[in-house]
């Protein structure tokens, strides 16, 4: 028991996105050990078809169970969306996704019951928010808006801009009829301009980021397990990609709180 | 001989986008049978490494041969630049890329010598047009600009639209110091908003899309080798992708002059 304690925490996400929940672990976790996988090669998942992301993700956890890894937290919306359930079959440690913490929070979080979601297209398509939600209050109202042109405006440094602030408004003009109390950023690329959709909602409306509450719940998981590192040893950050360490460790370093040593390029198609 | 002349040629692209060179294909040479592969599955490409995109363009040529085409299109750009001369090396059959053509283009039409290159970002950090422009002349100045975000605008809708033009304005800002005459959409997306485009550097500059020279080139290539189709038996175009085949014939309904029969959805990475 007290190697496994030790053991680190596997977290991945399609591509640099999960990084934000890999820094709300490290600051509400800090004494556990995280191995890092993000789908570089392979990104993005949010067009793909659940077939395909279940694929990719089987791959994934297969690497990540050779780190002996003694949880695994699927920080990919998209992913938590279309393979959470196969994941889970696939491996008898605990698995923590994106998705089912943020949808608690924004359910606690309503006081009109009216809540928006923003995601990716497969995330939208999948329904998967309006299934959780619905599961805790079957009153609640939810509308959803996919937003494709998000991740690439991030991406492209367009954090605050014009561009962005247009985009943002179409995005969320059907959705200002609804008078939604609660919007979930359901892609971990959009927290990064939440300021613009902040603008754009107005300060009455909460903005839900399921990063801080995935750590959360990651936390009272390990410890209801008995998983909690015992502090023992050193922590350990490391972190693997499929394709471009260098573009990884740009982004990482703009994102991390600590440098990024340790990024290995794998062949994610292996296993 | 009679057998391998009527044999299909094989097109091949990241997703997509290289239907607009397939389309020029039919246009050019109505007797030939295509067989299409779009890796719907790792689309994009121009983001990626050149160790990644080779690896993607040789499982994709094995799956080609297994088709017995005849000759190999690569319709990708990105994979045109990092790629060729390994395809070429994989096979004993006839490779076409776009840029060869496109550059070949772009040095006879333009006047003054300074020609402008819009691309991905892969292709335009591989330096493959200055490389193939400056074999055909030295004297040729060549400004490149990568514009990672033309390829979501488009597969959003967003052709006329004032966000795209914005966002082409910025990218083409430096470039028109240069004073070009001749700009190459390096990247099989950038033909569909050349409207866009074609007001922002002004009627002057000379638009060049490498998809028509490249037909042309494969027309004059199958001659020379005695390999155009005999025309005897019927033109046939199937089409392969890596991943939602749905989506796939909608944008392909939209490109090309027919409607996609015969879409099948196969798993490259067996290849």
């Amino acid at each position: 028991m007290g190697e496994k304690v030790n053991a680190p925490i596997g977290v991945f996400d399609s591509g640099v996105g999960g990084l934000t929940v890999a820094r709300e672990i490290m600051r509400q976790l800090p004494g556990e050990s995280l191995v890092y996988f993000g789908d570089t090669a392979r990104v993005p998942y949010g067009s793909k078809s659940k077939n395909t992301v279940c694929k990719y993700s089987r791959q994934i956890v297969n690497f990540l169970l050779t780190k002996d890894v003694k949880a695994i937290v699927i920080a990919c919306n998209t992913a938590s969306a279309l393979a959470r359930e196969e994941i889970q079959r696939q491996v008898n440690i605990p698995v923590i996704d994106v998705v089912e913490p943020g949808a608690r929070m924004a359910a606690s979080s309503t006081k009109n019951l009216n809540i928006g979601i923003l995601g990716t297209e497969s995330t939208v398509k999948s329904g998967i928010y309006e299934k959780y939600l619905h599961r805790i209050n079957p009153e609640i109202t939810v509308v959803s808006k996919a937003c494709p042109l998000f991740v690439p405006l991030v991406e492209e440094g367009l954090l605050e801009d014009r561009v962005t602030e247009d985009i943002v408004g179409r995005y969320l003009h059907e959705m200002k009829e609804y008078e939604i109390d609660t919007l979930v950023l359901g892609c971990t690329h959009y927290p990064l301009i939440r300021g613009v959709i902040g603008r754009e909602v107005g300060k009455d409306v909460k903005l839900v980021n399921p990063a801080y509450e995935t750590a959360k719940s990651l936390k009272e998981l390990l410890r209801e397990k008995d998983l909690l590192a015992a502090g023992e040893s050193e922590t350990r950050y490391d972190y693997y990609v499929s394709d471009g360490e260098e573009k990884f460790i740009a982004f990482a370093d703009s994102v991390l709180p600590c440098h990024v040593k340790n990024t290995t390029v794998i062949d994610i198609e292996a296993y």
